[in-house]
């Protein structure tokens, strides 16, 4: 079921830092920043030569990573996210298998216009997982 | 300097439930599980197309990744590794830049047989970042 690893993200507290910081101590590549309001985030990407590493920085009073900040205001890695060929078929599968779906169990369309979901952390070890459909 | 993503690196308390959920439910292809006493870990890899998530155990009694398992029980993401063309002048650079690296600052061979160094995660917004010569 899983592909490629389409984006590791990383939650930040100051996006312009971090992005100084991967650009200009780690000497990567960084995009411009983009702002999703409509996902409650402002994001840029260090883009690899094989996958890309997603920075994240809170836009707005609801931004879904807020909490995540505050219990690690450093910053921190936040999701894999992973290419599926057919998304509903993965989540089927899943759901079948004791998985739980975050939210209503519906992809929605992610911050990269495409269809998504996020996997329970606690059905995987500590981790977030987004399935996204490419 | 960043090359490809080597690995993203997940830290579990029951390796053998975390092949399975790899494996079973989420379709992946995983490796045997390779004990690695010189490193305190016990590993398998979770092959994807373009890299791969490395899933890690604790070995021994004086395991480097015991600490971050007493601080997130359930496991969690432990750090991205990074291919570099050449870690000494990665380092020098590094450090001329104001970044820490973990330990002596010399590279150590790491658990796939190359040289490796970490970064100390406070430079990198909560994220330890390995670098691995390849």
């Amino acid at each position: 079921m899983l592909g490629r690893v389409n984006h590791i993200a990383i939650a930040v507290p100051d996006l312009k830092a971090a992005v100084a910081s991967y650009r200009d101590r780690l000497g990567a590549r960084v995009s411009p920043a983009e702002s999703l309001p409509e996902h409650g985030v402002t994001v840029v990407f260090v883009e690899l030569p094989n996958t890309k590493v997603e920075l994240l920085e809170p836009l707005g009073e609801t931004s879904p990573i807020a909490a995540f900040l505050q219990k690690n205001p450093a910053g921190g890695m936040h999701h894999i996210c992973y290419e599926v060929a057919d998304i509903l078929q993965a989540r089927d599968q899943l759901l079948a298998a004791g998985a739980r779906v975050l939210g209503t169990g519906e992809p929605k369309i992610g911050a990269h216009g495409k269809p998504v979901l996020f996997l329970h952390p606690k059905d995987f070890f500590g981790t977030l997982i987004e399935l996204e459909q490419v």
